[in-house]
């Protein structure tokens, strides 16, 4: 969105990028105990919502429908359909301004807690996390 | 937003109803550890973002940020500025769609983590928490 964006190095430990929609970088987490996208606002220097004009925000939120749809797909092609989504912008940990969509199912290891500060990953591994990622690019949703 | 809406009766002994704006009902959560607005739109059968129409949406994205504002005056209020919100629409305990937005500090002691399911909430006391409700009316966030 500005010449300038760049996702802040931490977001790549523990995700890889798919692809850009309008507004946002689209990451994949690589932790497969759950379908799990991150949206990052191609703009320099944001923290809060709140930084976004009122145009970014609503395209922010059109985003995280479609996010879940992504979400809902990957867990549908995985066999575990999602049955609630967990859509969250944080910034705790690390302060640029992304937006987690997560699908959560009642056997997924830690409902109904969130996600966030729980457990260790567990990672695809480099091919099957491209694949993934390669699925969504693929998708009509992504 | 439509003559049915009742929020969960789940929400009532952690929170109060403080106001209606367009869109949502908004509550304070009864928890002095964070200032903690938690927005319901205000219309039927809704559990995930999606199952609002597109303008609904935009204006939850909206009364996210109007709650963010009235996070930080109350933070300000208490001599406690905020330093991060957390924003987020889980809804895995109760399913009726629902933001919550926290205002967070380094010291708040949960930092970094995420306030859902840890520790136990700080109630502000009856007069406290009425007092509370009506700082946001008469504010001009609120």
């Amino acid at each position: 969105m500005t010449p300038h964006f760049k996702a802040d190095p931490a977001f790549d430990p523990g995700s890889i990028v798919v692809c850009d929609w309008p507004l946002c970088q689209v990451r994949l987490q690589d932790d497969t105990r759950f379908p799990w996208l991150i949206l990052i606002p191609r703009r320099e220097g944001l923290h809060e919502i709140a930084d976004l004009d009122p145009a970014g925000r609503a395209a922010l939120m059109e985003e995280i429908v479609r996010a879940g749809d992504v979400v809902r797909m990957l867990a549908e092609a995985a066999h575990r359909p999602v049955q609630k989504l967990n859509v969250a912008a944080l910034g705790n940990v690390t302060a640029q301004l992304h937006v987690h969509v997560v699908g959560r199912r009642h056997d997924d290891g830690l409902w109904p807690d969130p996600v966030w500060g729980r457990g260790a990953a567990l990672p695809y591994g480099p091919a099957a996390l491209q694949a993934a990622a390669s699925r969504i690019r693929l998708s009509q949703a992504g």
